[in-house]
């Protein structure tokens, strides 16, 4: 049964949805709202107003259209597993879900060019390419779930983005439907777009801000011809960022380069993923080298000889693509065992120039032990992006508010370290206030204006990236205060 | 002697820009204006009202403020080696050349990030990046003069482009100088920009429409530990293609795959840089590996199986540095040559999808011989990039107009072939007229209203890369002939 629509929701505005997309294919009904009432990012739990899930690039072109008409915003959503906010949409706001719109309306193998509609998984396009022996590479921990679209508004990356760079590189066309409901092509058609104003690459991260992706163009890549992976045991997460900044200097690419610590190997361990990690080690170090068969040796042993240097304990590597995927299931598990200790994670994004690591992290483990908190690191230590994930009970009002300080100390800090607010996971509501730290008022002035460019009445996922004025001089406080060098 | 002033030049500014920059770094002589007369664009010949020359940022800002005072068009130039006219300035409009602002301001190896002023010549930076065994990627044909100010307005390119990508993945942060001599930073301090609204890469690529970089933050790299060079000779650039094309298939990634014409080979090997090429070959194709070391045998034995299955009639390898840069001076010294055989030498730098080169090619061949000019073609074959080069003297006017006609032939047949108008070199005013073939009229609006946030008043490098309606009007009726599918 449909329950009443709350009082902001125009009254005619609800047929005429229905009439676009189907009766079925708008949701207004609470319980069924509930799902959509946060992201990955659980300590936020926003009530859209409706829910609409339109088919084709028609329909959601319609649907914008009748929205803005009844001047309410809008909020693209794909699979909300982001982990910033970037799908949170409030009271009077109308949620553009994008799961029906799951079709890859092209795949040319040839010209390695794939266009899908935004609802598709990133693993799907993974599993439709590898039948032709192609790779989609950005591969975000939630890849069996997240979509095309959601990666595009966040930019997001992966473990194999060292080597292999974020969204940004990957996407070449994309369909754009504006406020208005007008749409807007973005170069396509296999055509560079880098040749001029690079508009594609400007949408790319804009989280739904300028427009909602309809159609997007995507290269891929051929799957590698080899892997070596190797998994380095250590008694400190020092130890293995030591290893991990030696194979970086010592000039090795590696494909991905990620580090777990002694919270999350044995969240990992005491869980049903269990990799065999031993249970007192301080950090594991996962290496992975991929391209033409031949210099993978090389390249495994330079990474082995980083490692014992380093003082790794132990050193594994995988020979068959079953033992690859046993040595990679701690890092990929690690998160969901993470959900067995405690029913609430937020994950934080910064990232910090690479040598800095060893340093931050101690820093990081300060600040639990001050606001006794359980934080588990596994990050992407070639690039210097950290995760540290917080672990607490939305229903404990006072754990909330330590983890609320502790991220902003742990966002303090890695700013302080010569770093940034987000790696790969976006601005949305969460990193927002933090903008001001990284980025000057002119910036923040050009940004909003450019933003206006695209959606000049603020109708498109409202409030998030651009930080408020409130937000900017709590900032500007905190600086004052000498919390940011 | 100072000649006169244009009339155009308002009386106040001369003194004013003489007394910020010093009398000297003012150019107003017409003798002197000459060598700015044009770029790499030959074809072009516009004379600027004055060239100012400022050293520091401060200089800068205060010369754009007082040419925005004076209402004056203001365009920045670097080393002047463009191919699309980005840096050419015609009547009342002041030039702001960097060649005094060349100083490399900070190299941080640790973190591997350089900080240079926009007038350092590419090459520099490499000198100064590989005393820390690091690399500055982007290498354009052009590097011993082209300036990283000019790579970024052009969002340039260059052989090794292929494995490491253009500029735009390279610029962490700009200060750039605004329409008012206002100056915003944009990223920097080492910070990924990539993680919100990307400024940074907006402004690469603009070709100077948004302002005016004084400071430029780029990434570097490490030197690759080893290199594998191989140099096969066909019969055809057909033959020569396919390999390319054959290499790419087999998932091998080279750092260059080059192809040069038999038209370019006997220029080069009839010039004093005759590097031993076959001088009745058809073509020569320069494929290089990087890396680390164990991997490099297998993929040059891979390449060379490539080229032999492909009928090449000679494969030559690189065992020292000597031999390395043996091979490379036919494909580096071709563009030299050619200057030899004719006084002006247009460059286009259309894509087309790797797959076509073969086809494309020979229509290109077509086109030479229907208008009975030269033209030589040395390109990145690996991603599709061409670079017909059509020799022509420009005092010969008939000659030009069969160049001319020539040129947007070649760029209509790459077109229809799926390809886009402008690889590295930018749109400039060259490539003006071809936007709306790959950009639709919504899209060009958004480049135009973006432009706007930056430049409100269109002064800084007006009328390039947007095409005049006129121009739009031009290629719809090309369009409705069916020139192009």
């Amino acid at each position: 049964m449909q329950s009443p629509t709350p009082s902001l929701f125009p009254p005619r505005l609800l047929p005429q949805l229905q009439y676009l997309v189907g009766k079925g294919n708008v949701i207004t009904d609470p319980a069924r709202l509930l799902v959509y009432e946060s992201d990955g990012l659980t300590t936020y739990r926003w009530r859209p107003a409706a829910v609409v899930l339109p088919e084709t690039t028609a329909e959601l072109t319609a649907v914008v259209a009748a929205v803005h008409k009844a001047e309410l915003p809008i909020v693209a959503r794909g699979a909300g597993t982001g982990l910033s906010g970037g799908a949170l949409a409030g009271d009077g706001v109308v949620v553009v879900a994008t799961t029906r719109m799951n079709s890859i309306l092209e795949l040319d193998p040839v010209n390695r060019i794939a266009r899908v509609q935004p609802g598709v998984v990133n693993a799907d396009l993974g599993a439709a390419a590898a039948r032709h022996g192609l790779l989609y590479a950005p591969d975000p921990s939630s890849q069996s779930a997240c979509t095309i679209g959601g990666n595009v508004a966040e930019n997001s990356g992966g473990p194999h983005c060292l080597k292999y760079g974020v969204t940004s590189r990957y996407v070449s066309g994309l369909t754009v439907v504006l406020e208005r409901g007008g749409v807007v092509q973005l170069g396509g058609a296999g055509r560079d777009p880098e040749g001029a104003l690079d508009l594609v690459g400007l949408f790319v991260g804009s989280e739904g801000c300028f427009g909602i992706a309809a159609e997007i163009e995507v290269r891929l890549r051929p799957i590698p011809l080899g892997y070596r992976t190797l998994l380095a045991v250590f008694d400190s997460v020092e130890a293995a960022a030591g290893a991990a900044t030696d194979i970086i200097a010592r000039g090795l690419l590696p494909a991905a380069l990620e580090i777990m610590d002694g919270g999350s190997i044995r969240a990992v361990e005491e869980s049903t993923y269990a990799a065999g990690i031993p249970i007192d080690a301080g950090a594991a170090l996962v290496i992975e080298f991929d391209g033409t068969d031949a210099g993978l040796d090389g390249d495994a042993d330079a990474a082995r000889e980083a490692c014992e240097a380093a003082g790794a304990r132990e050193i594994r590597s995988a020979h068959t693509a079953e033992e690859r995927v046993r040595l990679w299931q701690g890092r990929k598990k690690a998160f969901g065992a993470m959900g067995r200790i405690a029913p609430d994670i937020l994950v934080q994004d910064a990232t910090v120039p690479r040598t800095r690591l060893p340093g931050v992290l101690a820093e990081i483990m300060q600040v639990a032990a001050k606001y006794d908190l359980h934080i588990g690191n596994v990050f992407h230590a070639g690039d210097g992006n950290l995760h540290p994930k917080l672990l607490f009970d939305r229903r404990n009002a006072d754990e909330v508010a330590r983890v609320e300080k502790a991220s902003s100390e742990i966002m303090a800090l890695c700013v302080a370290a010569g770093g940034t607010i987000t790696g790969e996971h976006g601005v949305g509501v969460d990193k927002r206030r933090y903008m001001s730290l990284v980025h000057g008022p002119d910036e923040l002035a050009a940004m909003e204006a450019v933003r206006e460019v695209f959606d000049p009445e603020s109708l498109m996922n409202p409030g998030k990236v651009l930080p408020t004025d409130a937000e900017i001089a709590e900032m500007d406080l905190l600086r004052a205060t000498g919390a940011f060098v």
